[in-house]
């Protein structure tokens, strides 16, 4: 009899799961038959990419990368539009919405995250987390004058939002919490960068206390936000709203089965990626992607880290581990490290940000004493075409001067220098051995010191 | 008393170690004077800029990014067109050719390398390694008809100098030995990626044992090359002939002191980068950059380098330890680790290679067993720009599964790959830890599951 795989969640991290399984199917004595339910209609959607749907590089459709049929085609139950409403742990089942029930011999829960805010009843405030959003503010765009926007949230997707409206001649403001952009990954002084920027393409932010009272609206549609009370209050026109604040894990199926949820309000796992009840792990069932706390690779701390290249990891994971335990090969075994969250983001307007690791203020808050050094450089010789600037921080465990951070600000390299940052966090480098290392050279594509040597010397100066 | 720092050669290494002390001098009390004696007329050539200067890029004389001048004004005896002729060792002292004899309290040597080819009398047969050389090949293009040229040399100035003819129309033969393309760098089938791309661009390439055996002119300049001989023989048309063989460290006046030459015909140093003289080292005496031999990271053997990253890396090192010899604080003092030569070239018609560590042949010729994957695969999804395709070989120790080697072949990011899997080669990360590992994500700059990933997988298949 084929093993039943049953993943509730038809996000990044449940389809992964479902590729990885599929692409190893043949291996598997006896075969392996695959259920996924999902809320929305679509196939995978790649959410990641919306942002630049709507700056208009792509039709929105083009976000779809595989449709349902894909899936149903390769043998898949792939089922659109249903829900699970219970996991059944007891029975090794999940009940639909529709009454129907499903027994599992392994179980992946990838629900995913959900926005926690009040809606409002006016039409033009939106969220934005899916295709569905995208069309709805697409169709806005397209369909009405739109002159302002308001933006509530001053994370990632808040500011390609905001660049996508500034690109499109829309006057813009950004309202998001103090002191700094994007502030769960840049020090105060890089993200003032990204700040200092999008300022100059018209964009305006509003970084401090005040929370949103009030939205105004006429003949039903949106026309102003109002932040703040008293005599701090500030009304500001805004045709369209985007509310992109926190989201939170979507735990509750997982919470009413017993299965036990951590500190941040994610589902705990091992570093099998399988799920815990009274502390002890479920060897078939799994949780992957956003609804699930990883440990901070420096602080040892559980967090949320809410990123797709997080859920791909795990995904492949989860695959390994199935694997090994459907055909009784332990070698196939594999584990999730504590997460050090390599980041990067298009952020608009040709700037590009970059981190992995802690924070300054994130280690701080942990208790753990840094040195940090900064630098900022063309990439290469500046008779060469892309010779861009870049400004780059690295953060050292004050004690071992070993990496514990690194943020840079620029154009381009910044994808591939995080990645190379993960190994060398991993790696325990020391700010002398970065300092120190042998970097390859071309002078159409280098720098014969490059500035990541700059910020290294730079950090041990300040000792 | 200022401290009198010599140094031998004007080259990268030369005068990278002149420059890191110049930007410490504040820092010595009684401080430091210099003096550089170099045999050619210019200050500091990027000579890897040159190449790019023959395609056109920019003119010949930008690759002298710091006139004597720079250095004069500094207070440095910096002397142009001038020869040391002997180390005086046990005098602490140089002799130049004009008989002038100067004491050092710390000596550097960086004569670099020199060419070992015999020599025509034939007006346009050119070597390639200064900016004397360039002027002279960008002379002989701009005034003669040059509709064929005959390169000997598949190294990368071999090949850059191949795509800067052929982007200037002109009919080229680059003849090297078998079995593939830049053979310290790539394994053959990497190689040959690079071969086919270029022959697309229309040059012809001879990779077998055969050697030149006559180049004939008419009225004093070369009109073609006959290589092999017998049955095997063939002349080619060339109006223009460059000879970049590799090339030999200069280590005369090294040899005639006593200092000890490695079995690789360069000098040895320790890791403080000091010469040894009777498997002594000499604390005061340092030799850097192309005239060295270095140690390999992988297989623990002497090497020939020749790159100028290796040569920036060991001046960072010698201008610490001058520096920690001085002031006698032990802490400044570094060292240059075992050399896994990372390197990258751009080889024209946007053909960027790249590579780091052991090739297989390198490490099965050291006695290591090795695995291998590899992966070709766009750097992006599809519908964004720079999506160029990528192909990744990585090498394994087959027995720990770590990584000691990656080679590359494509458009873009991957210097900085390079430097990513230098990293994670001093690190030791596994194939698996390389498949397994989280990389950042943003669909404009890169794929949920990177090329290294399917290659890092390719590898653990094989096995």
């Amino acid at each position: 009899m084929p093993k039943e795989v049953v993943i509730v969640g038809g996000g990044v991290a449940g389809v992964f799961v479902l590729r990885n399984l599929l692409a190893t199917k043949d291996e598997v004595p006896g075969g392996m038959h695959f259920t996924l339910i999902k809320r929305e209609k679509s196939g995978w959607v790649s959410t990641c990419g919306l942002p630049f749907a709507l700056r208009g590089w792509y039709e929105i459709d083009r976000t779809e990368i595989n449709k349902p049929q894909f899936f149903l085609d390769q043998g898949v139950d792939f089922r659109t539009e249903n829900e699970v409403t219970k996991l059944n742990l007891g029975k090794n089942s999940v009940v639909l919405k529709t009454g129907e029930e499903i027994t599992y011999d392994y179980l992946v829960i990838a629900t995913g995250r959900k926005q926690s805010v009040k809606e409002t009843k006016l039409d033009g405030v939106f969220t934005f987390n899916n295709e569905e959003d995208a069309c709805k503010i697409e169709d806005a765009l397209n369909t009405r004058e739109v002159k302002t926007a308001f933006i509530r949230g001053r994370g990632i997707i808040g500011l390609q939002s905001a660049a996508a409206f500034a690109e499109r001649g829309i006057k813009t403001t950004v309202l998001g919490g103090p002191p700094s952009l994007l502030p769960s990954s840049l020090d105060p002084d890089m993200g003032a960068i990204i700040k200092e920027r999008m300022e100059k393409a018209g964009l305006r932010f509003i970084l401090d206390r005040r929370e949103i009272t009030a939205i105004r609206g006429k003949e039903g549609w949106v026309k102003s936000v109002v932040i703040g009370e008293k005599e701090e209050k500030e009304e500001i026109p805004a045709d369209i709203v985007i509310i992109g604040k926190w989201m939170v894990p979507e735990t509750d199926l997982a919470k009413d089965s017993g299965i036990d949820i951590g500190e941040t309000g994610g589902i705990v796992t091992d570093r099998a990626m399988h799920v815990e009840k009274g502390r002890r792990s479920l060897n078939t069932v799994y949780a992957v992607g956003d609804c699930t706390e990883v440990v901070d690779g420096i602080s040892h701390r559980p967090k949320l880290n809410q990123l797709a290249s997080t859920a791909v990891a795990q995904a492949r994971v989860i695959a390994d581990n199935i694997l090994s335990d459907i055909t009784g090969q332990p070698g196939l075994y594999s584990s999730y490290e504590p997460c050090i969250s390599p980041s990067v983001a298009d952020i608009g307007g040709g700037l590009v940000m970059g981190s992995v690791g802690v924070t300054t203020n994130a280690a701080n808050h942990a208790g753990i004493k840094t040195i940090s050094g900064k630098a900022t450089k063309l990439i290469k010789a500046r008779y060469f075409p892309g010779a861009t600037s870049l400004t780059m921080k690295l953060i050292f465990d004050a004690f071992t001067k070993r990496l514990i951070g690194a943020q840079m600000v620029g154009e381009a390299t910044i994808a591939e220098r995080v990645n190379e940052f993960a190994v060398a966090i991993r790696a325990g480098m020391t700010a002398a051995e970065l300092r120190n290392m042998e970097r390859c050279f071309d002078p159409s594509l280098a720098q014969l010191e490059d500035v990541t040597i700059d910020a290294a010397k730079n950090a041990l100066e300040s000792t």
